[in-house]
């Protein structure tokens, strides 16, 4: 063997940062791999030429180029999207060659089946960029804290919405309009759903807990809730009360269930996850032997994507080099040690809560209110009134000692159809340690 | 091969924190490695008896029992100090043992050694618990971040020092104060000067240097001060001024020489850095290709060190079992690649400084220190004076401007000779991130 030879299928931000990196770090890996890694050939649909620095760099529109080559050790998929990235990376694998991809969206629904035909081509699944950009999270839960039950998984792990929350708080901006000029300066794609609405983040979550747990854990396992009706009014009350508004993936493993969930949070100011500002991620591990962790970094961005997956291809090429391919089992657990998910129901949450019912001012709006969330054995830990415009509607804010989440919902439920309700409720969970 | 067999010499807290790890882990880790992995020898010199727990575990006061055994696959050293912990290492590295350490003392001065009998015997040395306990900065900077040239590591990395400044800067206790209670309460060491005079810390910045750049960095090569000398009123002053004063180890990479540092320091309120409180670390690397990251989490203890001890366990086991010693060089880089050390000289520093001038409050004094500062090119930023008993000596506070190591230091001791002043002045580096 006299190098290991990568080829890379999609050069966009990622792919072109990937490429760049392994161009400026050639030297220095070949200082620590012992053998040169080298780019030989690009796929890409869009791009009729490569930049000069690539003159050694074969491209192809077809990347059937890629994995046919049989030089090629490993490929790497920076397509993005379910199809044509599954295909890509099964047609590799069916060839024996090792695979790298950033892609959450497709692992965290297809993952099984890629797993799957892996391991039985006994070829290796890199994929560290898929969560925290160029945070080494996932190594650091398959490796750094392999000798520890996880207890706890909490994240910021979506830039573009922490940018837009960032904003809001900062300049006390509507979303709507950070949202916009995010778009316009490039932070956030032209469809912002899987940002805001906190898909993206489930991704995350979903490969996390895989992991983390050793149970295949879906897209669809994930209860989300995104940032989109978060109001400027909500950040400030926030505030008032000592919180900052994050969109938090998180979960606890409690034995024989785990919590899984994506939604708005009040964080303590406190907590390290409330100074987590703009586009950074971080994600917070606790171990029952390590205690409490937190990896903080870029979470998406060209060059940081690029030092993930370039991390990816040291980690195989080692491998290929030291003839251990699959050392460390993909998804941490031996396959044959997963268990099925076993997910807490949503509605079985307990946790303090945030309320902003907007009302008309009308005599017994607060008794109706507080009637029905007593009913529902939800115990009120104060209430704050704003907005005293006659003929407006008001904002009544109430706080909620720990509830349960199904009681919330059928309470939340039943205020909102009352007559002098004239929007929907506002809920946001309230992060405490213990829950 | 059935099983991976473990002996540990030093059953005192992180040596007993390892061996209730694999115990408490043990099935997880099978899951994760495939074979068990056994602790079956303890030597120490203390102990008669192992608790009930390891009753399968022999115990010996003998260490030779441990290398000398040819079923032990790895040999973990946790009794710290230089002798005998050193012939030990040694030892066990000629009998083909693959060698565990936690011992940051060690390998910052006799590392060079140590990996050059480990290389020749084709074994492995662990090293993750010796910076950051629990938290997996070592792989990270070997791993994660490998396609990186480390630009700058900023860290606290003692959590003792970090204890002792985070009471004084919530309560106001001067510093000989919180040290007898944190010795009381076991947080403090007997004698605790490695922790507060900054030693420790630089023991840890050696070794991250080391593996950072690819050069020997030895304690000797790191200029230390420790945090004995902050009083109560420099911490009120930080806040002031938007500051917390932490303990930081700094390295910065200049490309032909690199900064090696550990001082108290003024951190912005709004780093990070600042926000790391009681005995918790933190670890900043900033990478050319990922950006800032940051790594959090316990700095010592008992089960954070376990769980990086045990770490390195799992990553031999792995290696041993898949064939694959010395997978990753030891020290990130490969032996034949490293280059000599070349540190820029304290002197050369630049950045702002913080100064406190303790003097009888006579006419004459402002002018006599500011005709100092002016003569050496530091220019002043700001001046404050506290303290206004009548014949009591009063604080003058400077702040200046980006300025020379070496100019200040010159500064420094002129105004010491100063006939009014009456204690030496303190000079506190204030962190910029320029610098």
């Amino acid at each position: 063997m006299e190098k290991i030879r990568v080829g890379l299928i999609g050069f966009g931000t990622v792919g072109s940062g990937l490429a760049q990196t392994l161009l400026s770090q050639r030297e220095r890996l070949q200082q620590k791999v012992g053998l040169p890694i080298e780019l030989s050939r690009v796929a890409d649909i869009n791009i009729s030429e490569l930049p000069a620095e690539y003159e050694d760099v074969a491209l192809s529109s077809d990347a059937g180029d890629i994995f046919n080559d049989p030089e090629i050790d490993i490929v790497v998929e920076l397509i993005g999207g379910t199809e044509p990235a599954k295909s890509f990376m099964l047609e590799a694998i069916k060839r024996g060659k090792h695979v790298i991809t950033a892609n959450k969206a497709l692992l965290s629904t297809h993952g099984r089946e890629i797993f799957k035909a892996a391991a039985a081509h006994q070829v290796e699944v890199g994929f560290e960029a898929s969560v925290g950009g160029g945070i080494p999270v996932i190594k650091a839960l398959k490796e750094g804290l392999v000798a520890n039950r996880i207890e706890v998984i909490r994240g910021i792990m979506n830039g573009t919405a922490n940018y837009i929350l960032t904003m809001m708080t900062e300049h006390g901006t509507p979303f709507e309009e950070v949202l916009m000029d995010a778009q316009e300066k490039g932070f956030a794609e032209a469809d912002p759903t899987y940002d805001v609405e906190g898909i993206d983040t489930a991704h995350k979550l979903a490969i996390l807990m895989t992991i983390a747990y050793g149970q295949h854990v879906h897209l669809d396992d994930i209860s989300v809730e995104g940032i989109s009706s978060i109001k400027p009014i909500d950040i400030d009350f926030a505030k008032e009360f000592g919180y900052r508004i994050k969109l938090l993936a998180i979960s606890r493993n409690h034995g024989d269930h785990v919590e899984a969930r994506v939604h708005p949070t009040m964080v303590p100011q406190s907590s390290m996850l409330a100074s987590i500002n703009g586009s950074f991620n971080a994600i917070q591990i606790t171990g029952d032997t390590v205690g409490d962790t937190l990896f903080y970094g870029h979470g998406a961005g060209m060059m940081p994507t690029g030092s993930a997956v370039a991390a990816d291809v040291v980690d195989i090429a080692r491998n290929i080099i030291s003839a251990s391919i699959n050392r460390v089992p993909p998804l941490s657990y031996l396959p044959e040690k997963f268990t099925p998910p076993s997910i807490t129901p949503m509605g079985e949450l307990t946790c303090p809560y945030y309320f902003r019912v907007t009302v008309l001012d009308e005599p017994g709006v607060l008794s109706a209110i507080s009637g029905i969330l007593g009913k529902h054995g939800i115990s009120i830990r104060s209430v704050l009134q704003k907005g005293e415009k006659a003929g407006k509607p008001v904002h009544v804010v109430l706080r909620a000692h720990m509830a349960l989440e199904s009681s919330v919902q059928k309470a939340v439920a039943e205020i909102d159809a009352l007559d002098f309700c004239t929007e929907p409720t506002v809920m946001i969970r309230v992060l405490i340690d213990e829950y």
